[in-house]
């Protein structure tokens, strides 16, 4: 690789916050106000202008801290000559996420892992730049030894091997040059979550429900948790606008225990549930495995995985047998080089991922992975689709193209997560723009 | 109460750091130069010069980012009122943890939960000193509801209800008074570690090992992990300096992969191991259940905690049978509410609890939970002990005090968490005198 002796000049990193909370798009049962926000890195280099962005999703408060585990984590990556990372970018990962004193504090979730997510986000968006290609297209040219040699397999061999995965992706190389056509010229399906924020009105639910339907979509979720008697209403009045031809899920964010879960979607069955996402703590695999058993009879799968905290708690869920539908979420495990372990265990298990997406960036990112699995990985879309919501795209230098209700394919280098410059200058937080004029 | 309407000043957090990498002690397989250190915290009122303290245990870099968490979260405690707080533990605790747009940074695990700790364990000491009682005595004192009402059983309520707590706790109450005497005259066992840190050489271990048992301990742990041979050595080595009626444990420090964890293990079988602790993962419930059940044949029990981040993970540990000693961190899940949620599961799944300890304050804040445990709800001390390390106890007010092998009972007001000023005044970093002397 040419830029080999690279070397990382600098990493800085900006707290940019949306006031989203003002419009309730995003609420849920569990997080009532968010602000969509970001910790969003930028790493240069010393001998070109080619420069790499990343980010971690937040809801807004609390990104400072974010935004200090970043500071505390960047003087492991400046310095380092872009050969070293790239080339053996398993140990780089494992340098990030093992520091021997810093590691306490996790290790691999919570602030800390987002923190490595949004630094090693922006190295492969930088990796993509330099190579002058889409992060889909590098991924799916790099050869099964290649791409596996990114991956930290620690804590995950008794699910998969690295030669289980070399194999996987070696059949995955079969015809995937028509895959890859495909891709460009059709795109990947997406479903809407916009229709059922908790905060809607009928009226506007309608509206959105219309306003999707008009677009193509056939796939739609609905936000539930807070009051039984709503969600039946809520349900019926979705089941009236999509028809019963279209899938429709539901979201809980968590908010019951494992036999309120349970007992909660039983009234809910009529409604012909595709899935329950989120029924409760992110952590509880135990439960999961529980909720999945229960509601099985009822057609109704589970589905979790946005805040699931690293590639451990993936493998259990995964062993045991807890959920039906992988929703990785782009922004939160380690970054690109665990998700793709994520991803080949889900293979190994026979599970589809169909990553949680909508907050800052995560459509922009996620597409480019899910569309690396369908080429090189499964070579399958069937029952897989990527979550959309129509927020904050326009802010983004190469934003999320959706056309017939697919994700069309970014053909720009990059991971698509650099933010324009007017986006930064307006939401920076505290000092841009719009939060000046607020707080004066 | 008579503080029912003391409103709490402010919220101050210092980032404490002891230089204990130079000596090498605390070192092992994952965390080889430890400065042991912490997020202190201070809360002050308005209407009296009670303060309280407490503490979050790090190992040196990296304390600022959980000092920088304290700092976002100090806005929900400054200015409350106690009784507020102390007559709706519970749900202030979730006011914490549960923050609509921080929780996303966790959720209750990682850095906001350590935070949460520190926060939540000064307000703890402050209560005690209140009431002028050390903590163990203000536990044992609260009627089985009070305490209770501290808890919150979200997510736990499919291992234990709050009736079944109270229940235990009633039970617990049976001549209570002969335990709580038994406690202050004798104290609570110990076991030390100081043996058997990675560094140590055999001259040294051999030393250690002589004044342990001249101090009357029985039970020893040695860090194992990074090289077979050796562990092998050292085993051979413990058993030849501490006899073979004394106690082994050893432990891994989350350097195994799971099948790798058995296959070592069955080496070191020959040496009548009582636990091996953190054979892989803290987050690695299935593997820890599968380590469990090939190891019982060798009378080698699984024990870990000390990373387990929340009560839903202890919860799965205890429902999958993964865990044969619960070792409970008093700093890391979300303070004293929720550890005395673990020490009900606990004791609904009969698995005895054995508390991790070492770190800054970590020996000091224990003993106050584990007595109460003995006092109040186990009514038992059989196949239970408490860690102990002669490090930084000469920097608090109120240090633990070991007398032939036991913890003695904390006698003054609150949780034994006060640092000496000067303590403070040398080993803030980066610009207490040492670190400063240090720098230049």
């Amino acid at each position: 690789m040419y830029y080999q002796n690279f070397e990382i000049k600098s990493l800085d990193v900006q707290d940019i916050r949306f006031p989203t909370s003002l419009g309730k798009h995003g609420s849920d049962a569990m997080h009532t106000d968010p602000d969509y926000s970001c910790a969003y890195v930028t790493i240069s280099l010393k001998n070109t202008c080619t420069v790499g962005n990343g980010l971690t999703f937040t809801l807004g408060r609390g990104t400072e801290i974010v935004v200090a585990a970043i500071h505390s984590l960047s003087s492991l990556v400046v310095g380092e000559k872009l050969g070293d990372i790239y080339n053996n970018f398993r140990d780089f990962w494992r340098k990030l996420t093992s520091e021997s004193q810093i590691r306490w504090i996790g290790p691999e979730k919570g602030v800390i892992h987002l923190a490595v997510a949004a630094i090693i986000n922006a190295l492969w968006d930088l990796w993509a730049r330099l190579e002058e290609k889409p992060l889909w297209r590098l991924l799916v040219d790099m050869s099964p030894e290649q791409l596996v040699s990114v991956i930290d397999f620690r804590y995950i061999t008794d699910a998969i091997t690295e030669d289980e995965a070399i194999q996987f992706l070696k059949e995955g190389k079969e015809n995937i040059g028509i895959r890859v056509n495909e891709i460009i010229s059709i795109g990947y399906p997406a479903y809407t979550t916009q229709i059922g924020w908790l905060g809607y009105t009928d009226t506007y639910m309608k509206e959105m429900g219309k306003k999707f339907l008009d677009l193509g979509f056939k796939d739609f979720k609905l936000k539930v948790g807070t009051n039984l008697e709503e969600d039946i209403h809520r349900c019926k009045l979705a089941r009236e606008i999509i028809g019963w031809n279209n899938n429709l899920m539901v979201d809980a964010n968590q908010v019951w225990d494992t036999n309120e879960a349970i007992e909660w979607m039983k009234q809910l069955k009529e409604f012909k549930i595709k899935w329950i996402e989120e029924p409760t703590s992110p952590d509880d695999i135990v439960g999961h495995a529980k909720v999945s058993k229960a509601l099985e009879p009822y057609g109704i799968g589970v589905a979790t995985g946005e805040m699931c905290c690293n590639r451990v708690m993936f493998k259990q869920l995964l062993q045991m047998n807890a959920i039906q539908y992988c929703q990785i979420d782009s922004a939160r495990i380690g970054g690109v080089n665990e998700i793709l372990s994520v991803y080949l265990m889900a293979k190994k298990f026979g599970v589809p991922v169909c990553p949680h997406a909508g907050g800052v960036g995560l459509c922009e990112m996620v597409q480019h992975l899910q569309m690396w699995d369908y080429c090189a990985l499964t070579k399958t879309k069937d029952n897989r689709i990527i979550e959309y919501v129509d927020q904050q795209h326009e802010h983004f230098e190469d934003p999320t193209l959706i056309k017939n209700a697919k994700y069309q394919a970014p053909m720009k280098p990059g991971y698509s997560t650099r933010l324009k410059k007017e986006a930064i200058d307006t939401y920076k937080y505290p000092c841009g723009s719009y939060w000046k004029s607020i707080n004066n």
